[in-house]
């Protein structure tokens, strides 16, 4: 087992990640009260549940809500409260997130404001959730017209990341996690990206020691930027490259056909293709990008959206100033800035070109 | 005018008070961008809202809301949310509340939780509102099972408390907000009491000076103890006297008969009661604050509720640990603590008797 730090003073927590955490009782470590209510989904609770190891002197109640990011909504939000409340949870209980992204998101904005704030543990159980969502305190639901426009910042006691999880991911999940994996390489570590070109194959074969490493990395990575900057007041906003087009595809596509990764996935192609365009980075790049990304079995065109629709959808994104929309481009493999400042035609030529 | 300070190091911010204030522009220092939403109801919308002076460079967007604690919920949220993103709203946005506790609470939760977080500025318009709970970033809406079950801290950029405002509030709503006056002076501040006790008259009458002191040395009793204790892990939980059975009485009687001031002074007898009965406080005490509320025209007696009822209301409030009861109780006035540790028994012929 690795432990990760997410150094925020008092409020920094580990991340546990290696083969077998559920089974290996780590939740002792971070439960304080007697209460817990755990929330999982449909698909995961049957598998997982029954494998993990709960505290013994800690009363769990299960939550299983629909699957799917269509139910990550206040709606269902309200479930959760509701479970809360008739259960009596009290301010010193905590919350169980077993689950990927929309369970985690879901679960820690309930835990951030039911009774202004509980405790909160993250089970991540895809690798999306593994290397993003699970850490880095960033939880909401969806609006329909805007993807975690309602959220808070919350950050967990404990994200446990067991990588045997994993085995049973269906392939188009284990790659659209890799786009966020692959995503780290691109802003901010290049070394990292070529150890990635060389073990695309592994990764895709679910070779044990590579996703741990994958996952390990890009925690390390996600953790250094998160404690550099916990608000997104600065650096922090890098780890957004893609997702500004990314959320303009979901968006769009009603949170339905796309999984978020991929989604992603075409907008880090997008990005790279502006900043191309800009003459920022240079094609050669852009191609191994591509490359990359393909060989992950990962989408790199977007749906058929008009521009000015695509552009509308862009501009709702949380990360826009002033309805001008701000975008995370790049400089070179490793080297990524947020800017608003450039040329907008670039941006629309990508988008109908791409 | 008078200005005080909320000191919580970066997210320290002024309280202004004083009369006229909404016309004087202060708004300025504390809008950053372009866009606000204002939110308020149908009642002091048509009131003040043409006398309030706003930046020149900045677009205004009203919402009215409905007038009440009962569109205190998730769902009238959602109105608010509507209209951020279809207005366009960014992060960089301000959210402009101008109301009674209601609308305070609403809208800063919705600024807690749009886009994780936006500016916000609180313009309270009733007395509860300018001496509790505009001030500390408490936010937060209703559940059908309990009140202020959902919600968020998010300070506030500014509080501009405008006494003038004051002059246009009715009977009824003037004595629930000198509920929450005289607890500051049962909490932390005998002296503060004693003047209430001698200037009741003048504040039933609404004299300008007598209440500008008294939304002065509220604010200032509040903003220590939010400075000392933001998150309410100790002191601040003193701020609840007479809470934990109001609620019991709100949520009982459906967040309608009652307003919460109302509550908050049964409460107030109720925990002077139940100190009593342990042997705390003195029965003189219990008389000065009997004599100190009817003077301001504040109910004493709870509506008629089982004591098996009244209990498990009681218990599904924030502050019970465990499923016990937590209560602020007072060993004199100006000096309480919090304890879960009494003789029930005090707190049932309490509530049988009272």
């Amino acid at each position: 087992m690795r432990t990760l730090t997410v150094d925020l003073g008092e409020r920094s927590y580990p991340i546990y990640i290696g083969p077998d955490l559920i089974k290996q009782g780590l939740l002792d470590r971070h439960i304080t009260d007697s209460r817990a209510l755990l929330i999982t989904n449909e698909t995961v609770g049957p598998r997982y549940r029954g494998q993990l190891v709960t505290p013994e002197n800690v009363s769990v109640t299960d939550l299983v809500l629909p699957d799917g990011e269509r139910y990550k909504t206040l709606t269902t939000c309200e479930r959760v409260y509701d479970s809360l409340i008739s259960g009596r949870f009290d301010r010193s209980a905590t919350i169980i997130a077993l689950g990927g992204g929309v369970i985690g998101d879901l679960a820690g904005f309930c835990a951030a404001t039911y009774q202004r704030g509980i405790n909160f543990v993250q089970i991540p159980t895809t690798l999306l959730a593994q290397v993003d969502s699970s850490v880095g305190g960033k939880t909401g639901v969806n609006h329909p017209q805007g993807k975690n426009m309602i959220g808070a910042f919350h950050q967990p006691q404990a994200v446990i990341a067991d990588t045997y999880l994993l085995g049973t991911l269906p392939e188009r999940e284990l790659a659209a996690g890799l786009a966020e994996v692959v995503k780290y390489g691109l802003i901010r570590d290049p070394e990292f990206f070529s150890w990635l070109e060389r073990n695309a194959d592994k990764l895709l074969a679910k070779d044990a020691d590579a996703l741990a490493h994958a996952v390990a990395e890009s925690c390390r990575n996600k953790a250094e930027v998160v404690a550099a900057d916990e608000r997104e007041g600065g650096v922090r906003a890098l780890l957004n490259l893609g997702h500004t087009f990314g959320h303009a595809i979901e968006t769009y596509t009603n949170y339905s056909a796309w999984l978020h990764g991929e989604a992603v996935a075409v907008g880090i192609c997008m990005a790279c293709r502006v900043s191309v365009e800009l003459g920022w980075l240079c094609e050669a790049d852009l191609q191994r990008t591509q490359r990359l990304l393909a060989k992950l079995g990962l989408p790199q065109r977007p749906p058929n959206i008009p521009l000015e629709r695509f552009l509308e959808l862009m501009s709702v994104d949380k990360k826009s100033q002033g309805g001008r929309i701000r975008l995370v481009l790049l400089k070179g493999i490793g080297d990524a800035l947020v800017t608003s400042e450039f040329d907008h035609g670039a941006l629309h030529r990508s988008i109908e070109t791409t």
